[in-house]
């Protein structure tokens, strides 16, 4: 719902909704907000529709700092330019955008490199203000600053992005596939194609069957892996992870006297090639470790674990068995080139994202969306804006 | 000194000198022995010269199990095939061979991989007999067993070694170069080609300017690094280090408040691309982590440290730098094919093996080797069997 008050779109603040969470763990709260225009290298986006990960119930949930309140959540979205602050040269009005929590800057050795995808000039914070000065672009009809979350704020009708973060897309994809692009599935697709660099023929292990998890198993199938291992507490998973991709299951916590990580040496003559934790656990990184191949064998950490977890490993055994650990943020993923990446593989029908999208709703439903996630109903929710 | 009354070499044991260790700690003993014939895939090697390596210290010292006395150490070598045991065909007399501990059956999936260096036919240990059957070949002349040491025990005029403990080599090279690609020289060399795949123009750390640290050097200033940095508590190694490539100083202890890491990325605009610990200490394995770039930073871990040691990172940090840690044993070198390739090196003046050895003695001063490792006056020193 736009200002009709404002003279033109771009220059003026927007009226519209959002879904405003006013303290830590209570249900979003309808209200209408005043969204300032983009200043320099800003871009104003009108949300189409967005889904709800994890990370959002994990901020929401945060009395402490970093929780902050009252704030906008939402960072997997896509849109459309409304309008674009000064010295934006790469997207205009109208441009299909994908909004993402990771920044490409194009410009740092980072971004100038094949190898990295951490943006050394904006680098990764869950920051409750615009990457460049910190302040927001948000306030409610008093005049008091509502926050951002991580760079995107989808949980409105439009939000404000820096271009370091928003990447143009291809129109074509449906909206409700390409929001999933922002950050979980791309996480997940991008640690087995890029972090990982899965080849074809090998095996891998998965810990923890989430949305993460099947996502990185969804990345595994497309790059031909021969062999890729679920591994969960929950049995009930499985018959999901099968349409992801995964060949055999583990049910961790129903092993006996062997270790999840026993059982898949067992299972593939010596050790996965990749093993991949996307839950956040020590422990389970450490399993993952301890299952991956001695000589070659890999394990990729995208599980985000609480401030203050340790990872410990066997000094010898590091040396011993010349394994690899390696972490993984966004999936390795460059932003701006690897996301049309993903929507080409989308529309080539190699990247299956409809698996993703267990509900479609409303946005005047969205604490819904939360109650799903939480209640692990759901995968991807798919919250539309103008439902 | 080979024995008047066998009838033949090769068919008898063989009587001769070796300097033996009765006692952990105590100097070793020159004493005549019995070299039993090789066994079916087993070689007997008369051995040409020998060089001292920090392991043959760790283990000389060590009293209690895997401790184990009386033993013959030595594990750097260079010698000649004397005799074939049954179905070896590998080698034949005469053949000029370099023994090392780690095997290379040709067979095992590590061994048919490009990408493993670790035989999982016969895995590394510290054995105090033979791979295959665990019984040793020495006997003293009262015909009490003598232990092996790391499948090698080059402490002997002549030794049985498994046919993948054998590696042929061109027998241009001066043997007093060749013995030190045995173990050391090429750990380092190795983690450097194999392990890191140092890139030309790369930034390099090494932690610990010893023989190992300065192969490190050596290896990465062959593969074209621009900038490697020396980090030792000691200021009187970088002189030496210098001669091996070392472009850069870090006299760690004597940083102020700083961290040897803090320094590091100081030097490097960010952190180096390549980080190698060869002390084997944990808290320089973790000021390595945090000295290599975000992005790519690999941190390779050489050193070898207690049993029981751990090394812990941060959960967060492994996620969000998105580096990698690898562990490398022979410095990922596969012994068959990759030792012959450093012979070639040397032999074309890339490889500058020379500056290793800074002193050659007669085998009956062997203790004198000991005592100048442990005074920090030897980088290695080559014994000599026949003076």
């Amino acid at each position: 719902m736009e200002d009709k008050s404002s003279a033109a779109t771009g220059v003026r603040s927007i009226r519209c909704r959002a879904a405003v969470c006013r303290k830590a763990g209570e249900p979003l709260v309808m209200e209408e907000i005043m969204v300032a225009p983009p200043m320099d290298r800003e871009v104003r986006i009108r949300i189409i529709c967005t889904s709800l990960c994890h990370s959002d119930i994990t901020f929401w949930r945060m009395k402490d700092p970093p929780g902050i309140f009252p704030r906008i959540f939402g960072h997997e979205a896509i849109g459309v330019v409304e309008s674009v602050g000064k010295d934006v040269n790469e997207v205009k009005e109208g441009d299909t955008v994908i909004p993402t929590f990771m920044a490409d800057c194009g410009e740092c050795r980072d971004c100038l490199s094949d190898k990295s995808n951490l943006c050394s000039k904006f680098p990764f914070q869950v920051s409750p203000g615009m990457p460049r000065c910190g302040t927001t672009r948000f306030t409610d009809l008093n005049g008091h600053p509502l926050y951002h979350f991580m760079f995107v704020s989808s949980f409105s009708e439009y939000t404000v992005v820096d271009i370091v973060n928003v990447i143009k897309i291809d129109p074509s994809i449906p909206p409700n596939m390409a929001c999933l692009l922002s950050c979980g599935v791309s996480t997940g697709v991008g640690a087995a194609w890029r972090t990982a660099n899965v080849e074809k023929g090998s095996t891998v292990a998965i810990f923890g069957m989430g949305a993460i998890g099947l996502a990185v198993a969804e990345g595994a199938r497309i790059c031909g892996a021969a062999k890729i291992i679920g591994v969960d507490v929950n049995p009930d998973k499985f018959e999901t992870a099968n349409k992801f991709g995964v060949t055999d299951f583990v049910h961790a916590g129903n092993l006996g006297n062997k270790s999840s990580s026993q059982v898949i040496i067992e299972m593939t003559d010596g050790g996965a090639d990749y093993c991949f934790e996307c839950v956040g656990m020590p422990s389970l990184v450490h399993e993952a470790y301890a299952a991956c191949r001695q000589g070659w064998g890999k394990t990729i950490v995208l599980g985000v674990a609480k401030p203050g977890s340790l990872l410990s490993f066997s000094f010898l055994d590091v040396i011993h068995f010349g394994k690899i650990l390696v972490g993984s943020l966004f999936g390795g993923l460059k932003p701006k080139s690897d996301i049309p990446t993903l929507v080409q593989l989308y529309k080539d029908e190699k990247l299956e994202l409809d698996k993703f999208v267990t509900q479609e709703i409303g946005f005047k439903d969205i604490n819904e969306a939360f109650n799903l996630l939480i209640e692990g109903k759901s995968l991807r929710c798919v919250i539309w804006m103008n439902k």
